[in-house]
């Protein structure tokens, strides 16, 4: 119940399946044959979607922590469905996977500094190719992906799940017939309590502890580095992703211009403190990673773009969308006062109680 | 009604005056003296509340346009007052009024561009100087502000109302009692539907057309120029005064850099159009003003500011305020869809039908 709140709370929903046409893929009743690299608490989301679907077969499963893919292929079993082929043993065993004959299409739910190398592998190997946001971390994975996926006339997707929020594709669609006028600011962003996803016991995933890197479970094991050792936008897609489609991002408009500013960093520091006490080793931790991270960016056809990232602060979840034009402003906003200790207790803190 | 209306909505109370101690300002009984440079609808007010209290005596008034010193003379006359020294007749009339004996105090309400060159003629003449925002329009005349007033001992009083608003004065003392805990990231603004304020017949001052310039009336006949010279921040002080306030800046902090984006310009235009025709002559004007001006700053303590100018789009009132700490959040937003010509009109499109 957990995991589906948090999931269910954080706008986590799998977008990716859950759009998938209600019929059946194939006219011919033919199951389209998928393998998952990756089958941590994310993949496991996505196996159990495809599990529920008779257009689909699991083919294979690609991981290598022992515990995550006992949860995985149980999932398989209460399914009453045919276990998938098992790759793991190496951080590399996806590269068998992606060759493994049959195999159509693969969805990758890995640590972030993986998705480039895992896609371009899938890319390589000829195969439909569906990935967890973000692409890469540097602007040469981003190009690498994208010139291999043209190299190949290969087909990917950043299964970029808020681009199909209810409320997004609904103003998608008042953006397209003019109810804004022409589109003059946007925003967006990642505005996201993450403290009791950075950190846990090691044992279990949500608020249960300080521990983070070797020490911790799940997102743990591997995004709280990125918030000690990188500082800027690191999680942009939820909020670029719906407003690049409001304005054509890349069919007909285009990112001219970007600066973007970050705080001090206190958030992740103090949340150490005061659940594992000073004494505790990670309260020595320097985390670069600024509190609240700032971005504007401008556009060929004159719009801007305003984007937050805000994950390590206590805040009611919003992703602030903005959509503003000459005829009329739709703002995505959340409450106006929130004060830790005292305001409704965030959804995980709340199932742990 | 109309301007009185206005003035409650737009959140452009006097509180220059407003925030005076009730009793009286001297044990004595002895009246302070007064001088109003700028008797405009802005001005108005401020002489309008002045003559309610028996401690303040206006003894000098200037302004150069006619109509609007008669406007302000009945003000006297209603509050059975004994009339000020006129001065008029000159764009330089101001520099005899602020070397008049007697008068302790000068308040200035005149268009932007005069702000620098009476607060200085004010302090050079050792009088007290309360000035409309802004306090000038370049680096230099900000500067040229503060060194005269510091050769001169002078003291000098941008009147930023909003830093006296009740919601703004309650968050400042949550934040110094630590209730957000450290402060990592705030916002202001001034997003406010000015169009009706930039145009009107040149009789009547709000809504009424779509002149501006030595067509208009009131603020059409100055501001707007303004929108058509120069693109940046044009009005920061309603946002960045009680941002500045919450963070102690020039007590310990400082603004450290600055980056702003603009958009393109088009609701300016749009609402000549809309409103006098395509043909009108107004309709050829280029406004050089973006429609969305987003400001970035960082500071000595490690903080950030994001400041808004948004006044040439249809939209509801708000400064959108953000104050967001290690412990808590506060927003100030406006609703979350709002469609000219669908959503509950605008208060002077209201007054006007």
């Amino acid at each position: 119940m957990l995991r589906r709140d948090f999931i269910k709370n954080s706008a986590f929903t799998s977008a990716g399946f859950a759009i998938l046409p209600s019929g059946t893929l194939y006219a011919d009743n033919r199951k389209v044959k998928i393998g998952v690299i990756g089958t941590g608490l994310r993949g496991q989301d996505h196996v159990e979607l495809m599990l529920k679907r008779d257009d689909v077969e699991i083919v294979a499963i690609c991981d290598v922590d022992e515990g995550m893919l006992t949860m995985a292929k149980k999932l398989f079993s209460d399914a009453k469905k045919p276990l998938p082929k098992i790759f793991t043993g190496s951080n590399y065993a996806y590269e068998d996977l992606v060759k493994m004959p049959g195999i159509e299409a693969i969805i990758i739910a890995t640590p972030w500094e993986w998705h480039t190398p895992m896609c371009i592998a899938g890319l390589e190997a000829g195969k439909y190719v569906g990935t967890e946001v973000v692409l890469g971390i540097t602007m040469e994975d981003h190009w690498n992906v994208v010139n291999t996926c043209e190299h190949y006339k290969g087909h990917l997707m950043m299964l970029e799940n808020v681009c199909y929020r209810r409320d997004v594709i609904a103003v998608l669609n008042m953006v397209r017939q003019g109810i804004f006028g022409e589109l003059i600011h946007l925003q967006g962003g990642y505005q996201h309590d993450l403290r009791g996803v950075k950190f846990n016991d090691g044992k279990t995933p949500y608020s249960s502890g300080v521990e983070f890197g070797d020490k911790g479970y799940s997102e743990a094991k591997w995004r709280t580095n990125h918030s000690v050792k990188r500082n800027g936008e690191l999680y942009p897609t939820h909020g670029i992703g719906p407003v690049a489609n409001y304005i054509n991002i890349n069919r007909g408009n285009r990112f001219l211009n970007l600066c973007y500013f970050a705080t001090k960093s206190k958030g992740l520091h103090e949340y150490i403190v005061k659940k594992g006490g000073a004494d505790h080793p990670n309260a020595k931790v320097e985390f670069r990673l600024g509190d609240m991270v700032t971005t504007s960016i401008s556009t060929a056809n004159g719009e801007t773009i305003l984007l937050q990232h805000d994950t390590s602060l206590p805040r009611p979840y919003s992703l602030g969308f903005r959509v503003q034009g000459t005829k009329g402003l739709w703002m995505d906003v959340n409450d106006s006062l929130y004060i830790e200790d005292v305001s409704k207790p965030h959804q995980w803190e709340n199932a742990k109680a």
